[in-house]
């Protein structure tokens, strides 16, 4: 039985995991769990899973849970609550779903502990991703990505050796603007833009999908995770979402990993590793997939890949704001406060402001994030506009 | 320095071996060539590679070939040069690109003597595999299919578990005659079946293509080298030649390698196995190559295929009798003593009559060889028909 703390456990990557642990009671038990403020999803997975360590949010909430969950669960809360879980010591992995700066510093407690890390939080790399790998390294803490893409560039390397590695192909689906000319992307909406054609996913993420900042992230999470330059990794628009990501050798062999479009699949590959097992998942088919093609993507049209790109090259904390200036303009969009183009417009303002702020330590970092969302505040179009 | 032995130089696979052999001296000597009796050829890669043992195939082509090469080489032929060159002391590798029976005692020979074998010839798996692969397990002997199906699939294996694979996909261009009717296939002449639409290879393994008796034959082999059975081992008709094939594992996921249509990537794979090195073959492009589409083969215009899979669950002298047969059905093709759909019923009819002979001994199986032929001679229509 392998033991598992789920942080962020119920946002969509936490119950997708949830029910892959569900599929699987002989190989999984739960003994932590950490969420936000839905108390009523949380308490519903105490009661079917029965971690001994529950987290969340913030003293109120525990209050209002530890009524609600069978006796002996300890509830606790805040910062030092989601750090008891990432550092559980009945669990041998933790499953890192949380979104945002409170998952980067839950990912750096369970890597610091020496945890498998199966990592679903993006800033952990994106932001801490110097600092966090070099902890992993020295912990010996393995971090499995749940990412679709880099879960197929993991499956892809497997058995081969990283000075072999020519170069990393990272697919995008290409969202749903893909075809679509400047002028129309300037006037497009939150509604259009969340119609994702391929992946079902939360909103933020969504919406970075169809501006490409999404891959651009994923750029920056391939070279922490896999440890090439940004030159040696590459972005395809690959409309079906079918390749979920290819690794190119120096021999000019290449090769994909291909599957269905359920995060369960991923999920399910890192909970399991490195053993694979039977999954609840329909098959694969892949004569219904196809045809399958691939395309460069345009730079003109999605610059956020481009910024992302310029941030990786730039190193320190130009990641950091290219990531909470991202945040903070999206949001905007959301809410009718921002236009789709305004998003990079956003991003390269504050990059330009605070790309070079210290980068040394993890809160060097976090003040870099807050700093940057401070700047793309300033720099969404009137400020006050209500939609 | 890998010491090599070439078995069939002077073919198709043998000078493409040698390009990549030229392509990194660095990394390879030549220590044995064996051939047939392209003396030209033979002598010119003689003096080039300097091996210390040619074979060639009768006493009076080593007559002749031995006043044509540098001083120091030993000339020698027929069965037991073969075998001699096959086991040479100074070869690690042993690359058995013989066609027929003769490339079937010479994979035995070098498997026998613990080499790692880089094969590439069918017979020696589609006839002989249950004897190849038991002996290659008592003595150790890897062996590296050059195929490129196979190949790919051996790449997709590494770092994974036998028990964790669930399918093997083999992809097939389909050949020229993909979208023929079966009236039309009828009147199918060989230069029309000579067209292979990806691929430039022989003449037999170009009719094998067009009828589909080739991905017969890579089934065969392929239970032979990675040991599933036939309903675990899937055809697809993938008409780009992009994916080179598949594999599906029990969690669902697949994967796939893909690259440039050009022999010596998987003949580079296999010398250099298990590393890979930088080729001097063009980059593939992912962009240029779709888009991938992926077919069922159909098998009433195409039942060698099934024929195939029908050999394989027999077992025993089956795959012998299948392979033999087809053999003389395509020879008599190309000489215009056969149309394209008598293949097909000229191999099913030598399977009804020896498919159970028996199958004890390699000296078994190369007498069931013998007698398919004749029954398969017996099976054309018109014997004496001349074009």
């Amino acid at each position: 039985m392998r033991g598992l703390a789920i942080l962020g456990s119920t946002g969509s990557i936490g119950t997708s995991t949830l029910r892959v642990v569900a599929s699987q009671p002989e190989r999984f038990r739960v003994t932590a769990l950490a969420a936000g403020n839905n108390l009523d999803l949380l308490e519903e997975q105490v009661r079917r899973f029965r971690p001994s360590l529950v987290a969340v949010r913030d003293a109120g909430a525990a209050e209002a849970l530890r009524g609600r969950v069978p006796q002996g669960t300890e509830v606790t809360h805040g910062e030092e609550g989601r750090r008891r879980a990432a550092v559980h010591p009945e669990a041998e992995m933790v499953v890192c779903a949380l979104v945002g700066s409170i998952g980067v510093r839950s990912a750096w407690a369970a890597v610091d502990a020496g945890k498998t890390l199966a990592l679903a939080n993006k800033e952990a790399l994106v932001v801490g991703g110097a600092h966090l790998t070099r902890r992993a390294a020295e912990t010996k803490a393995a971090i499995l990505p749940v990412d679709s893409e880099h879960n197929a560039i993991h499956q892809c390397l497997r058995g081969e050796t990283a000075a072999e590695v020519s170069r990393l192909w990272l697919t995008a689906s290409g969202g749903p603007f893909r075809g679509w000319s400047r002028e129309r992307l300037a006037a497009a909406t939150p509604e259009q833009a969340l119609q994702h054609p391929t992946w079902r996913m939360g909103r933020k993420i969504t919406i970075d999908s169809a501006t490409l900042m999404n891959k651009g992230l994923e750029v920056l999470e391939a070279h922490w995770l896999f440890g090439l330059p940004g030159e040696r990794i590459r972005v395809l628009v690959h409309p079906g979402s079918v390749v979920h990501s290819m690794v190119e050798f120096v021999d000019g062999s290449f090769k994909a990993q291909l599957g269905v479009t359920d995060m369960r699949a991923p999920i399910q590959y890192a909970l399991t590793w490195p053993e694979r097992c039977a999954s609840e998942l329909p098959p694969f088919d892949p004569v219904a997939a196809g045809p399958l093609v691939f395309e460069e993507p345009d730079p003109q049209r999605f610059p956020c890949l481009s910024l992302a790109y310029a941030a990786l090259s730039a190193g320190g904390a130009a990641p950091a704001v290219l990531n909470a200036a991202n945040e903070v303009a999206v949001a905007a969009f959301l809410e009718g406060r921002a236009g789709f183009l305004d998003i990079p417009a956003v991003v390269e303002a504050a990059l330009q402001r605070h790309a070079s702020h210290p980068a040394g330590t993890l809160d060097d970092l976090l003040e870099a994030d807050r700093l940057a969302r401070d700047a793309a505040a300033a720099a969404l179009p009137h400020g006050e506009r209500c939609s």
